[in-house]
């Protein structure tokens, strides 16, 4: 939906989709989502040529991001670090077809705790489905080290008591099981629509990461976004400090 | 310890004064809090005229800020509003002269999670103190509706473990009675030293309303920070959501 990214798979032009890439890997995203668009004819061959153009330039494992099976799998046969599905829903329909294909491909696995009904109305509403997406992956045997739940983030402006429902949500996921499953959001979903996007993203992905978040999909060229990150994970204890975090980091 | 506030206390400017006032008011500060510096020589003078100054040009309650409770008790006799004394810690030597005194003249009440032995080390040592100054205010009959605990936030550079245990006593505070007790932070201690301060001071003041923070004593001229609780207060779903919510609460 990046009018850049899809003249650049339409073109089939991978030096768009490597700088792309490139300044994502420097700019610390350690995961790359990549997805071909809803107006892409040919989709497995796109999900193709843009894994391939992107593990030429980066070298950092892929989130492969689609509604359809068959090009997941197809881009599964050719990445070259472990992968991620994005993503399965808790539809058993989904469920029966995703959690067996990343079990093959020893693949992470991420689990939208929504169903074809609809968006989760409440912290119960999701917690429902993330019962239900991890008996699914028990079933099938998968390991639920490789599971994150998506608590599905929605717009403040429209859904907004939605945005406590959400971290309380992060939460209680981690009491389903043992090890607790891991978590992950869309994060510009919370500010969409709204005028004040930035302070909204990184305000708030600060305080899903108090509630003990694993991982956000989110746009690592926001400076400022990726300082607040930094920055609740000094105080949190994880990286050392030292007067030049910001920039120590940022290398690192 | 702010130069110019200590130079208008020497002389007695109240300009200074009231301007600084005006503008922690304007800025959105529901709270202000009077300390009279460590080297005023007639301290209970020096509260009662800084009292009388700030009185005439604002109308918001003030916390009095001082070890003394003679300084205290003088301010307390001349406020307009309920007020809070900063504060108590958990010695029994001061509590059983601060609670008493937050009774008889129904003001609020911090009461710092630590004793004269030192800082606390971890969660559970705040959690000691906090049980010894909750069941000194019970003894007393002062009602804990009206007490704040403060779990000491201790500076990141040099007590960097400890920024996760002032967040989990935060939580931890609110399970030791029903109604649970408020907490207070102050919050520029988590950045003293650095070279960061701003982003140190917003990040983590998210963190900890994230926890369910009550209240801060802050800077509230330093716009960013307060964007910043503007916005958790939006996500948490305490104000309604406009495109213009940044200005709109500001100015309410």
């Amino acid at each position: 939906m990046y009018k850049a990214v899809g003249k650049a798979i339409a073109d089939r032009d991978k030096r768009v989709i490597q700088k792309i890439a490139k300044n994502q890997v420097a700019s610390g995203a350690g995961m790359l989502d990549v997805n071909t668009g809803p107006y892409e004819k040919n989709p497995r061959d796109a999900m193709k040529w843009l894994i391939e153009s992107i593990q030429e330039a980066v070298n950092v494992p892929l989130a492969l991001d689609s509604t359809k099976a068959d090009v997941i799998e197809e881009g599964l046969k050719i990445v070259k670090q472990k992968a991620m599905i994005n993503s399965t829903s808790a539809d058993p329909e989904k469920l029966n077809v995703l959690v067996p294909l990343a079990k093959k491909y020893d693949t992470y696995l991420i689990g939208l705790t929504m169903n074809k009904k609809g968006i989760p109305r409440d912290k119960n509403e999701r917690t429902e489905h993330a019962v239900g997406i991890i008996t699914s992956c028990q079933e099938a045997g998968f390991n639920l080290a490789n599971l994150y739940l998506d608590p599905i983030v929605l717009p403040v402006n429209v859904a907004q008591a939605q945005g406590v429902e959400v971290l309380e949500s992060i939460k209680e996921f981690k009491l389903l099981c043992d090890p607790a499953p891991k978590t992950v959001v869309g994060l510009s979903n919370i500010s969409q629509g709204t005028k004040q996007r930035p302070i909204i993203n990184r305000t708030y992905l600060v305080m899903a990461i108090t509630c003990g978040l694993s991982a956000a999909i989110l746009d690592p060229l926001d400076k400022d976004l990726m300082d607040a990150v930094i920055t609740a994970e000094l105080v949190l204890n994880k990286n050392i400090y030292c007067d030049s975090f910001l920039d120590a980091y940022r290398k690192k």
